[in-house]
């Protein structure tokens, strides 16, 4: 299909993944400029890297120009100009929810550029950071370690997730893994979806499965509100003011979408006057999160800074489902984890 | 089989748990002095009730003395007394951890007194305690929190706990649903048990299944080590100095046993110097914990209550494990969650 096939990494990896990307086929050549590409700030860092002068910005733009593949979306600052560089067919992503980042600098015009992202990877620890956050709410946690931090022992009863009504906005990979180990623990989950086209709650791992259209009919029901939808024009803002409201006292709220998901000053005031019982959020609007936000002075809110879905292993895996679509690509099969342009994910 | 079964209840019950045991049976005759028993502090607080003086103590004597069946043991002070008191026949405990407590007041000497344990009941609020101890380690949570109260965002890649090698010693109901909730996870989960008595691991839900005296050679090779053992003279100081020793400086330590079964100045030492990566601890030699404990400040142990277990459901599901036992006991059938006096379980 292809003579030869130039990928241009952007973002840290290790020599073993490079490696693993070469052996996929002797047609592949792979570049990677250490140099321009920022140290980790921690295992499975994918900062999109900064540019520091014209220098560096002409050495970019060469290699990006080269690429037949991107492994990764490159600096920032360039992306406006992926569109225009013919040469490019395909980007593998580092991250699940680019649709909005890919759509905003032009690259879903091109018809003839493939985005395929970085969906699943992060659905196990994702996962694991809902069931810690739930579990820690019916465990009354946060009230618990400021005890700690006082040296005051108080014995309390605490709740089981068993019977917990769970309602998760987004029901792809992130979504339904959520689902699953939640009914581990036998709470009742409600898939909420764009719109259910068939799928039965089984399909996503849930009891019930609802159409975003019928959330507000949901929101009076829940004990826990996880959002893991992608970040889209649809759901922007999709809890807002008037549905935090429709949230009963003892619900907890667990945001691993997208900041701009939540009316994030409506929330801080739910959380802040009692009328919700809690909230962990990897995400934000703003982020770093602003060090005059509310949410980090909040007893009955955790701050995680947007590394719910990181571990060390994730650079693993990621290169694992690129070199599997690599061969696919070049077999001339159907990739994995294609970006449909239209759901922006 | 019995005329009247008079059952002293000694520890705070609900209105409806009365009615439940009284309609087990017309022979049943229910006892409850509302006002010798100390409110509860909490939902399904069981507190051994404490004696006034005199007066008060000649009304728990008449009590008991009278009881056939005993729902709990009653005041301490009178512990030892029971065993004395012909007409007693059985008594329902409402903790899983009592053998050594009998043992101690001579209830263990009379073979015509059953006890019945509330072993079973506490095992999901426990597992999942276990299960959000693990996650929160994986995700450096205590950090993070830290973090979050000096307002600093700084991201950084977790460990999941698939491939974590977890030990769990003890494998009764608690430490098998701790096993196995650890394996919907993808842990590997090695159970450690008195005796393996033929048992495989997937008896317990585990991967790998080794008597306590191969003990040692296991610690090496843990990342989580779980105690969920019960508290007997054969556990006590089982977590020995040179035992914390062969744990690698990886390993968390979970304690959901009894603060007997570890050193804990010895523990303490090993996660002030960092040769531990952490513990969550919910049992302790002294509890309440004494304010000037080390355990309080380190940074990397989260210190519960004694309340892992605890859960405001668990007194229905104590008292249905109780009518369920007076219908077999009526019809002369085995009792569910027989002590045995050799094992002190």
């Amino acid at each position: 299909m292809t003579e030869r096939l130039r990928i241009v990494v952007t973002t840290h990896v290790e020599d073993r993944h490079l490696a693993a990307m070469a052996a996929v086929d002797p047609r592949i050549e792979v570049a990677y400029e250490a140099d321009l590409i920022p140290p980790p700030r921690y295992a499975s860092d994918h900062q999109l890297p900064p540019i520091a002068g014209d220098a560096e910005r002409d050495r970019w733009v060469a290699l990006l120009k080269s690429a037949d593949v991107l492994y990764d979306f490159g600096p920032a600052a360039l992306a406006d100009r992926l569109p225009g560089w013919r040469r490019l067919r395909w980007v593998q992503t580092t991250s699940a929810g680019v649709g909005e980042f890919a759509r905003r600098h032009g690259l879903l015009a091109r018809e003839d550029v493939v985005i395929t992202t970085a969906s699943g990877v992060h659905a196990r620890p994702l996962a694991e950071f809902v069931l810690m956050a739930v579990i820690m709410f019916g465990k009354d946690l946060l009230r618990v370690q400021a005890d700690q931090r006082r040296h005051h022992w108080e014995r309390y009863a605490g709740e089981e997730v068993a019977g917990l009504v769970a309602g998760v906005v987004g029901a792809g990979r992130i979504g339904s893994e959520v689902a699953r180990l939640l009914r581990v623990l036998d709470a009742h989950v409600i898939g909420v979806v764009r719109a259910v086209d068939g799928r039965t709650p089984a399909d996503v791992h849930a009891d019930e499965l609802v159409a975003v259209a019928d959330l507000d009919a949901v929101l009076p029901r829940l004990d826990v509100l996880v959002l893991a939808t992608p970040h889209t024009p649809d759901t922007a803002g999709l809890v807002d003011a008037r549905r935090i409201g429709l949230l009963p006292p003892r619900a907890v709220v667990v945001n691993i979408a997208r900041g701009d998901v939540v009316d994030e000053a409506a929330l801080a005031d739910a959380l802040a006057s009692g009328r919700l019982r809690g909230a962990a959020l990897d995400v934000f609007q703003t982020e770093p999160l602003p060090p005059d936000s509310p949410f980090w002075d909040l007893p009955n809110v955790l701050v995680s800074p947007h590394s719910a879905s990181t571990v060390a292993a994730e650079n693993d895996r990621i290169v694992e489902l690129f070199c599997e679509n690599l061969r696919h690509y070049l077999a001339g099969e159907p990739l994995r984890n294609v970006l449909r342009p239209e759901l922006l994910y």
